[in-house]
């Protein structure tokens, strides 16, 4: 079986300079060999691990780690956080999914909602979009900009290069205060994302998943790509790396995405906390303190 | 008179890199003319125009403004807090106090509480200390780096240096987000502050003011002073300037204050909402139903 890093390492991007989101094919099983029929036990295992690196994470209090998911709709976020952080101490967990900024949001600047909301140490944050939207969405719909109550000379022509060195600059503030950040790209096709809408549309159980906006959306492909691609030029870093997540199999996209995490969260140092000596030389006193009660 | 900006240049300091703090005299009460006699009229007209200011501040709910207080103890902070902001509608104003780390803010990175408490657009948010002991009293006293909880490899030789950094980062993003922001260091000289030790021994009403901590404190003055030289060398900034403000004379300290501040708000493009031609046409209508009522 080929190790970890080298079945991720295709997906992940720590250089941003010559990324290419074409050079990304979103079908990609990674040829090398895994079969959709051995994925659930990879992912079992994958999801086992990742439950130990967990108590540790919550025991030593040290670190945190934060798991940002950005897609176009239909790309399976709900369901990679799902597969993956299930079975996981949701004592540990914190999921934070940011829709349309309130009134609140939008009179602060655009990563105070997030900021207030990032994992403490011990705990792992999963952010289900994230301040990344202000360079997304808004940039595909400009006139977003208007609504958020800036100051007109501050909306400059470079506005969204200067938000993303912003979120660049923020997350290597966040990476030396002891933070892992891994960042998921759910990169899903146009073709398959028709597929999923015509599901929504069809299938009963899953017609609540379907809103007219969605579809509105899907017009503008072509510009969110762009953003998108242009995001992680800007923010991708060895301390904040992105993973262009192949998203046309759902089966893959978890594997690729619990795969990520427990590589990480390996290379951290995580161990249980050591007890000193004079406290361990104290426990038969305790012991004995509690058989004499 | 003269201009107010030209009162107040030799304490703005926009560019770090020159800055000596030696430079600076703390019993400086500006020679070209201001008297102590006249001081009290000239905070009254800057606290009436700063009241103005406020008010359309509040009212085009657009900028914020972020004021930084820090000083050594005795310095003279909450009396400048007092005095100046005195006066402006405390709807419009948020004053936050930042002493020792709880054990939550210890999990979080260490912007993590003075950032949820920014000011929202429209209001002056005062931070009575800040961000910056992180800089100044962590720098000093390098044991409280071994409390903050921080995986020991990201505790660097270059850690301060880095958050001077971060922070440097993190002011400019604000500026951009809308935030107009002044950082005011008092500068006491010791002999004052052993003076107002004393007053704070002898005098029974000032006795609470008085804690054993602050003389150990003052034992590490010249550390202080080359941290907070280090703090205003990394941060000075057009957009985030810092005041270097003589403290050694409280009136002329609530002068130059209060004058910053008035400066600054002037520069913004603050003015009370327009209310559209349209919506004007249609008052003559709200007028006749009402009296119709």
């Amino acid at each position: 079986m080929m190790a970890l890093d080298e079945f991720l390492a295709p997906y992940r991007i720590e250089n941003g300079q010559a990324f290419r989101l074409s050079d990304h094919d979103p079908a990609d099983t990674h040829e090398l060999g895994i079969e959709k029929a051995d994925a659930k036990d990879y992912l079992r295992v994958g999801i086992e691990r990742l439950t130990e690196l967990q108590e540790m994470l919550y025991a030593q209090n040290r670190w945190s780690v934060l798991l940002i998911f950005q897609a176009i709709d239909a790309a399976g976020k709900d369901s990679a956080i799902k597969h993956v952080m299930s079975g996981v101490n949701p004592q540990g967990v914190q999921v934070y999914s940011f829709k349309r900024p309130s009134a609140e949001e939008l009179d602060h600047d655009f990563m105070w909602r997030t900021s207030r909301n990032l994992p403490e140490r011990g705990r792992i944050g999963v952010f289900n979009r994230s301040y990344y939207e202000e360079v997304l969405v808004a940039r595909v719909h400009r006139e977003i900009l208007q609504a958020q109550q800036l100051p007109p000379t501050l909306i400059s022509p470079g506005i969204f290069d200067e938000r993303l060195e912003d979120i660049a600059h923020f997350e290597r503030y966040l990476a030396r205060q002891g933070t892992l950040i891994l960042k998921f790209f759910l990169n899903v096709s146009k073709k398959e994302q028709k597929k999923r809408f015509l599901k929504r549309l069809d299938n009963p159980e899953k017609n609540w998943k379907f809103e007219a906006g969605d579809l509105k959306e899907r017009a503008y492909w072509d510009d969110y790509m762009s953003a998108y691609e242009k995001a992680i030029q800007a923010t991708a870093a060895p301390h904040a790396p992105w993973y262009v997540v192949p998203a046309d199999n759902k089966w893959f996209t978890r594997l690729v995405v619990a795969g990520a995490i427990v590589d990480s969260m390996t290379r951290l140092d995580l161990h249980f906390p050591v007890v000193p000596e004079e406290t361990l030389a104290q426990f038969a006193q305790y012991r004995r303190q509690l058989e004499e009660e």
